[in-house]
């Protein structure tokens, strides 16, 4: 029996469509990183295009697409490895499209030591994206998204000097130890674009933006541990501001390799311990203005 | 034309069902106070329970219920009026229903002078709440549960004293003057059960809530007053326990005509800035129990 | 006494940052629409770029500048004229800035009268956004974006046909008579950029999502009423490809004066009953295109 | 060096706290089920009762509590097995504490075959509860909770007949194929108390729900599939009220070995498609109870 194919149908509203899919999906996979297997639950997003003839896509191919290259192998390398082969599978098997489109966010664990030298397991998140085009000739080209985010605090700096310089009347120069200001949890973001076969260890950027802000947060804080971090804190006071400008540097310090195009997001949300409201910053740039900005920033500097 | 009655249809499994009825409903509502005209725009929950003998509760009633409620006086006194002129009404249209059940929550703002005397328009949480029951006769006895909910600031007692001792090497007694310690954005919450005609003010209890906080938080701090605030919170640092147990005080000192039955329900929770995850304390008492401690405690101190 | 102005401290990092502000702040404002006096409660997020040379931006402004054009007037006439009230003052405020962006989203409320014409007020959203840039002489230039947010129903027309061939055994030639199919709430959301004086009228957006559905939904329904709102969705299956399309076609239709290059962005979410994950269709694409295939569209029937 | 112990400082609010702890905690868990090992990635909330004349609970212990417990073992049995190793463990470390307490909800993942015969792998809800008391003579009670939440799909037996008797004029007895009728997602959750070493197979609980429902949802579904899932949701056309009952009814038979003191909470939760708000049904009672109605029900029926 031949089911009626209403996907098909003809319509009147010929408009192409950006992208149509499936959302709010949600799915275990495993993956091996250098410490070992993890096992991340990611919210899955994925599109294609659809083009003016088209009524309807065949959306129940996503999650056989999603399932098929969950089957395909037992472990995978990276989220944004999962990502790309769903979306150039996505473009294979909807035959109409000229682009598919993949986003997942999932939470991630690793193990840090606190100051006192006590495991922890700490929790971050992993951001990963990949669209796929046809590039002509049969084969398919995929940009990819890496992203990290991560918790921790951040001390205003503002605070402290006001405070110092109104109720202990001395200027910073006489008085450099850090006097008391408000602080706060603070979400940091950072998502890069990558081509063809670049890799980025996620890892390694949430080492960034965590030694970006004023402090990392840990589960386990013993007294002393707490003493350690809130002075850690308080004598590296950031604004929101200040964490995306370091990151930002970073990134240019550590990835040389990186495509000039490659399209860098970087944010930071602090959750202002003395406002309801939140403080936040964003800075979207390509590597090629960041690595010019920054020869600028170091000939000024020498 | 008679429409089947598919809520009184015979069923097999005859279980009485605690509550049934409609939830995430938003409606607006124009209550007057004193300090002008608000509209709340609570989220509404509608409840009846249903007897083992009927299939299905008669849910457009529901809706009903809360329009004709609102239709049938221009503004209402408070969030727990409304919650309570619905009940009782939700109890007469559910000829089969023995209990009704209302609960909302809804954003309130309120003019507050922030340290250097501008006005800012802050935001809080009403929570009401309202069960109707058959007394007899014919009668319908309802309890009442106001609520607030405040957004404000603590400082660590543990973290300042701590840091005291090994950063600055002085004890407490020497150095009374505030360190620096972890603060963060702090949400505390209070309901309380009222019967019959007891009338608890909002404003009062925000305020109660406010007081026991570190600091208040203002959407408005040009830098004295944030100073003020920083330095106002580090002179009075709190736990959550410490949060919880200042406002119950209050209570028992400020709500003499409460009855002793009222259950009174306090909780705190602070978003630590050190940590990923928040810091929680709550009580739930009777009033009875509230001012028999109270007495006790005052009987220890003098 | 002079402050320490630290955001104005000299910094290493002289990157620019897109944009800097502050998030999730609320405030009631009145609008005054054709029915009557409405009361918003937007969330608002606002933001102005920041050169590399500063350290901070003066976020107090932020909240300043709001309350300010709140209290400048009684009513406003609409949210994206809120928005653009604050984005211009946001830019001259912050003298260093080049760009202002501003973003709200309300909950929103009008009468309609179900299929027994009974009066319902229903929930809606309303998004708007304002981005303000110095043009050179000191004039300043605004975009906004008015956006509105509809729930109401999809009915699956796939499900339809494939549930008449198979169980029905009828073509759909043969029985044109609804067949039974899988239907569920819907979100869809159009948002239109305008330039200078354009304006576009909510309300009448709302009309045109909520007629792209299969049906609109409403709070009260007697059983009449209910068998109606069934027996039109199920006259007019929809997949989410159909309603971003059909409200596409109706936006070309009825905005004849909208620039060329204002960009239009529709998008359709299905929580599918049949599954856990959502469908969704958006089509983000200029006026200018919009117009062009619509002009093809209208050929080719011809 | 000695830390300062601000937590046992004397105090003057010497009112006892219901809980104290920590909540929004996440960890990875390894579980091993029947059908293999699962990673569970919980959200944890750690309480214990703090008495009157102690300032501060000492917080930290409860992460340790939570890594010590996990570190323990390579793997658990369930989800209510940590949750009684943590609450245990709480109660002990927190010498002063007469109860703890813990609680965790968890995506879960199984794997389903869909109408067709295809694998999918289905998203579910763990939840998991304990609550540990000092008995006397040191030994300690706990008490569990086990719990599921399954995502699935009704249609509504009054817009079913309603429509059939207005729009087709066939009443039920003349027509008994399935007429149009809205449908729509719903959630339903099952929580059981059990004491000392019973045990609840929650796979076994999701397949009771799931059977509840008009039918569950899937992943993929192909024409056929679909067709299916809609057959068969319309010749079962449910309330939330009745999926609640047809629960309550299949526990009572199914665990004839719980205790008749176990309290069972069932709730079901549409989010109807012809309505914005949703429709909710809950039942709160103990098995005793429980059984009391089946056994009368049962004889009425005979």
């Amino acid at each position: 029996m031949i089911y009626p194919d209403v996907q098909s149908w003809k319509i009147t509203s010929n408009f192409p469509l950006t992208r149509v899919g499936t959302t709010d999906f949600k799915l275990p996979f495993k993956i091996r990183r250098p410490d070992g297997l993890h096992v991340l639950i990611p919210e899955i997003n994925v599109f294609v295009d659809l083009p003016p003839h088209l009524k309807g896509s065949h959306m129940s191919r996503n999650i056989e697409v999603i399932h098929s290259v969950r089957n395909s192998q037992e472990e995978f390398g990276s989220l944004e490895e999962i990502c790309e082969r769903i979306s150039t599978e996505m473009l294979k098997r909807h035959e109409y499209a000229e682009c598919a489109e993949v986003t997942m966010r999932a939470d991630y664990f690793l193990d840090r030591k606190n100051p006192g030298g006590k495991m922890n397991t700490e929790q971050y998140g992993l951001i990963a994206e990949a669209v796929s085009k046809w590039e002509g000739k049969g084969r398919i080209k995929t940009t990819k998204v890496i992203g990290v985010e991560v918790t921790g605090l951040t001390a205003c700096p503002c605070g402290m000097e006001t405070t110092r310089a109104i109720y202990l009347n001395t200027p910073p120069a006489v008085s450099p130890r850090p006097s008391i200001t408000h602080n706060q949890r603070n979400i940091s973001r950072v998502c890069i674009e990558t081509q063809g076969d670049q890799e980025i260890e996620a890892n390694e950027l949430i080492e960034i933006v965590e030694k970006a802000m004023s402090s990392p947060s840990f589960g386990i804080l013993k007294r002393k541990d707490e003493a350690a971090i809130i002075w850690k804190a308080h004598n590296s006071p950031k604004f929101v501001e200040d964490v995306v400008r370091d990151i930002l540097k970073e990134i240019v310090k550590n990835y040389p390799e990186l495509d000039d195009e490659s399209v860098v997001t970087v944010s930071s949300k602090s959750f202002e311990s003395i406002h309801k409201h939140n403080a936040f910053a964003e800075a979207i740039m390509k590597m090629r203005e960041l690595r010019k900005i920054y020869s600028q920033n170091r000939r000024e500097e020498s």
